[in-house]
């Protein structure tokens, strides 16, 4: 079977996640995951030229690390899935211009790396790829200057605003997945949600709806509680959308024990960092799964997880037209086969 | 067998076309296809206050169109495919919010069209879709405004420049293709390419490499030489991207024809509307396939097409950092199957 319900696909031939990489920034690597993740960058710029020209480089070293731990050689990797925050997803698509590879262009906002990995287990699935390499990256200060204002400025962020995380997560799955313990069994996709939230700081409320939305479909879909799953991680709802899905579950009656709730976002940097409600962007979930909660589940910790990102599709001119903030949501679940 | 060399796509399940619909703008509207087209807008603010929400409203109406003429039921359409050249690709976004159905967000900037073809027919052949929606659009005031300058300016534009065109396409594939007549049966991805064109004005020059290169791809791929196709239609080379795709082929020993080969955004204006290279944008190719070559095929004029949709993957931010422009290209099979 490929396919469950409303918007959820069953992998018949699930790929196993061969490898996985990942980079964060010197803030990231001061919080309470910093010795998880695979680097630490000391220089945000990354000896760049510009934050730009940064980010590509984060992207392209986090699709090499990813690549070499694989042990595929370089012309072996079939395609690239991904996207970042990037006017044009120019980090991604310049990244690949140096990897090579053919590149698939997505964009999710927040939850581009977890509709990449749907996405590309899909086509490794249907025997189209052999393999595909799904990253995500965001860097604080290229989403400042685009989104909202220049760094020098040194504007005031509201108690509801996330802080866009500089980070980077790649993950190789192989549909030949000799070895491998974990791997993608299925994945969900996401609908447009907008309830109308027009304060383009509070993405924990405009992309709440959005997750909620797409975690009943998966459960429905899959016929599953969450007690089926060892745990569920949000992308970056944040503190106060974390919150917010609770209460929408509650309100549908969809039960949601909150031990088994977490997000990656608000699990990034600590309350002392000052990153207000959280980390977010493209990097966050990325790498924090990369990082993470695959070396988790590889260690025994975990069996079943399933990986809810979410992105909230405004853009700087949306919000200056008046509009309100729309959300989408993709899950993908990663079960551990034991040898 | 669903793989088939380097970066090509074989779909054992082809889906049917079973709907197609297309929309241009006024200027376009008096071009040479100005008949084939469903509908020519008269106001090309579509009765919206912004350029922005004009095309979110184009985008909205071309995919109703395209359900309506498959006749099925809003909610049994299964996913949507699609974006556009607007920063996080607002216009496909917000139409989906509308639409309502699943949403797979895609960025090859004047490519995605093709690639939303070679993805979506992936998921269906696959078994992960029943049916999938693929649409995009560009509107020549957004684009000027967001990539260039406001059109107050009146900022004039040298010889090989093209013209976005205000346009979008929608096609409806359904695996279930009963009584359809127009099949996508492979496709093929593509790899960022980039011979260092740092002209941002020159889009032909900057995609001509990469549609050369998918071009050699599915060719090898397949076994196949131009002769097997009826006709090859690239997106928006233009006229001189045009002459440099005949010459890089030449160069290389591949046998194209001239007179099989033709470009969509050569095709959207006559010379002396004075769009200089000739049209492009996301909704170039698309409102050109769907409007054009599809119906052409339809009417038992051609059996088998292909389609190669280039972008250009700059964005102002890596053209101002003195960025070369790093170019993109998907190619679809469209054939013909007599009943």
């Amino acid at each position: 079977m490929s396919r469950a319900g409303q918007q959820t696909f069953i992998y018949d031939n699930p790929p196993a996640i061969a490898a996985h990489a990942s980079i964060v920034g010197p803030k990231e690597g001061r919080g309470p995951l910093a010795d998880w993740f695979d680097t630490v960058l000391s220089d945000d710029l990354l000896g760049q030229k510009s934050w730009e020209l940064a980010e590509m480089e984060m992207v392209r070293r986090c699709a090499r690390d990813a690549i070499c731990r694989s042990r595929l050689p370089d012309e072996a990797v079939q395609a690239m899935l991904g996207g970042d925050l990037n006017n044009q997803i120019i980090a991604s698509s310049f990244a690949a211009r140096t990897l090579g590879m053919p590149f698939i262009g997505l964009y999710g906002a927040c939850s581009t790396f977890v509709q990449a990995l749907v996405i590309g287990s899909a086509l490794i699935s249907g025997g189209f790829l052999e393999n595909a390499l799904c990253v995500a990256s965001s860097h604080y200060c290229t989403a400042e200057r685009q989104f909202r204002f220049p760094l020098e400025l040194g504007t005031q962020k509201p108690p509801q605003a996330s802080r866009t995380a500089t980070a980077c997560g790649a993950a190789l799955l192989n549909g030949n997945g000799d070895g491998a313990v974990l791997r993608v069994t299925s994945g969900t996709l996401g609908r447009v949600i907008d309830l109308n939230i027009t304060d383009a700081n509070h993405m924990g409320a405009a992309m709440a709806p959005a997750v909620f939305d797409t975690l009943a479909a998966h459960l429905s879909d899959t016929g599953r509680t969450a007690d089926d799953y060892d745990l569920i991680a949000t992308g970056d709802l944040g503190w106060i959308g974390r919150d917010l899905l609770l209460a929408l579950a509650e309100a549908a009656k969809l039960a949601i024990p909150p031990e088994k709730l977490i997000d990656c976002g608000a699990s990034l940097f600590y309350q002392a960092q000052d990153a207000h409600a959280g980390g977010s962007g493209c990097g966050c979930v990325a790498s924090v799964s990369c990082g993470w909660l695959m070396k988790r589940m590889e260690a025994g910790e975990m069996k079943r997880l399933l990986l809810v990102g979410s992105g909230a599709m405004l853009s700087p001119t949306s919000s200056q037209q008046g509009q309100s903030v729309p959300g989408i949501a993709y899950a993908a679940c990663i079960e551990r086969s034991d040898p």
